[in-house]
């Protein structure tokens, strides 16, 4: 009792080697326990259908800032971003359990903003909210979302069934989120310089609104339905581009190649990395929240989505020892490294993409 | 952007009235749901099998307090708590999802301790960690569980079936954990005040362990089950008998009468209530956090639990217009309010219980 021991920090591990330090000794053994920990949802079967379960905190100054999130759109996200896990299994999402904390700070009016997001992803995802916890919060607000989704069996698509060969895709395009935070924090910056300075946000729309308000690809799970398609694994992009294919190539035990110039990147996020002086292939590579799905396909199912304006075939799976690399458009290799979220910062200033990155 | 209305505080309407006020523009219509938001865990049906999930926030600073609480303790009172609200569903849970946001104060070691909590408690209880969330926070800590159950659909127990001449049983005692709390509340101060002074819990330690490690009443799932008992109606009391009598009544559309000389009070808790100048009885009423399970049974039932050392009978279920009623030592019959846990300390000083309850 009130003692205080200080070892290890947790910064030196990382979050995937925190979760991984922490989750070794829990094992799963229950019978309706399909899979546990480790992929974007975990997988329970009752009565012989298949329930998929995720759960996601998102913490004030963490994953929103209040300065420029309006709380309409962050209950949105919350519940968007959620959802999109459960899209990763190739699942349909079907209820959601919200527990929110806030402090005295907040008005009645506030919340309920916040809550016409949640109600309003509700209503577009056609999920229930079913439950959830409200409590007092010392300091910020913080939100914790459980979705609830279904699936078939041999429907389920988890990381770890890529092959050898298969079609690394994508759907929409990538680096937007990203981009949007940075014109985001820029405002900002200059309105906390000059109070009586308006945000300009002129001609940001589409990757402004891809960071504050980003959709789930439901659609694209009811694609693959329509198309015939079952992918042989899928995770959505929440940490970036080049994190999510070390998690595909890890659980799979399969590398990857991925060429630079079939990277989707909208103009507008293109135009405004370049204005921001970053390569647009590192926003795309690393530039997290984007909650695309990235999946493999079987090369028999390439006819099938050839024609989808809304999926591009960014790669291929290879064996395990080639690794996982970018393809340059000069027809380099480069090595991926993997990077989430929290590492953005470095990433900017690292030069493994080298100079075939900017362009 | 960048503006901020004020207007209604969240404070004014307490955390009863704002579930109610969020939750009302909410309706369920999906096959699979069968209870939604308002009772201790939702109910779903997959393929006629039922599910109970419910989830909880814990707080640093609101829930928990890391001067007196080991991080060890911390993490076994989240899976108990949590666990304790499938418990009053007379269900059985099986999985937890744990989300955390930490700060990076602290150390690996100090965020092992509280897995191994988490672990103590999922075996105990028998449950499986399968999934959660892991991030940062700015400051303090933030724990999020998911627990999930199941049972037989004619076993799940709601709040909502209590009839008028039902027996009101609690399980266990009451009021410890709110004696233990003023102990470390105590002994904290006297630490701050002189940081030589060590914590004196001498005799304090039946009390102390029902406020820092509490249990989930799996047991008396178990013995409703061994007993071939159906309760009415059932919650767990986490915010304090009185409170969840309200609620009992309100789903039920019952009043209640409870008997002040039938209350379950432990020798240490009315020691230290004393000590401390608070009535017992108040104590037993209001303090929360003692996860034991309040319910109502049918007369016929009552030869079955008569023995059961564990169950006291403590009042019966009235007409709804007969209100809800303690009727003293003396049998006075005082009208009880509906106070959770934040409201405490009006409760201390309120003389509605009368002189009755100060023995």
């Amino acid at each position: 009792m009130f003692e205080n021991k200080e070892t290890t920090s947790i910064d030196q591990l990382g979050e995937f080697g925190l979760i991984d330090h922490l989750t070794q000794r829990f094992t799963i053994s229950k019978p309706e326990t399909v899979l546990g920990i480790g992929d974007d949802a975990a997988i329970l079967e009752i009565s012989g259908k298949r329930q998929v379960i995720s759960t996601d905190m998102f913490i004030e100054n963490i994953h929103f800032d209040m300065m420029y999130s309006p709380l309409v759109h962050i209950g949105y996200k919350c519940i968007s971003s959620s959802i999109s896990d459960i899209c990763a299994m190739n699942a349909r999402a079907s209820q959601v359990m919200v527990s929110i904390a806030i402090s005295s700070k907040y008005t009645l009016q506030a919340v309920d903003e916040l809550y016409a997001g949640i109600q309003a992803a509700c209503e577009k995802y056609d999920v229930e909210l079913i439950g959830g916890d409200t409590s007092s919060s010392v300091i910020g607000m913080c939100i914790n979302v459980t979705a609830i989704g279904y699936a078939d069996a041999q429907k389920i698509v988890t990381r770890s069934g890529a092959k050898e060969g298969d079609l690394l895709c994508v759907s929409g395009d990538l680096g937007g989120a990203y981009m949007g935070l940075q014109i985001l924090e820029r405002e900002k910056q200059v309105f906390l310089d000059n109070k009586n300075m308006k945000p300009d946000l002129e001609g940001k729309d589409y990757i402004v609104g891809r960071q504050l308000r980003p959709e789930a690809r439901k659609d694209i799970v009811d694609l693959f339905q329509e198309l015939g398609v079952q992918p042989s694994s899928m995770i959505d992009v929440s940490d970036g581009l080049s994190s999510e294919v070390f998690h595909l190539c890890k659980h799979s035990n399969v590398g990857m190649k991925i060429y630079e110039d079939k990277l989707p990147i909208d103009q507008q996020t293109y135009d405004t990395a370049i204005e921001f002086e970053l390569a647009p292939t590192t926003c795309a590579m690393n530039g997290g929240e984007d909650y695309e799905l990235l999946f493999t396909l079987p090369q028999a199912s390439y006819d099938k989505i050839k024609n989808s304006m809304d999926i591009s075939i960014i790669g291929y799976c290879t064996a395990p020892h080639e690794g996982k690399e970018l393809i340059t458009k000069s027809g380099n290799m480069v090595a991926l490294e993997a990077q989430g979220w929290e590492n953005f910062v470095e990433t900017n200033t690292n030069k493994s993409l080298g100079d075939d990155s900017i362009h």
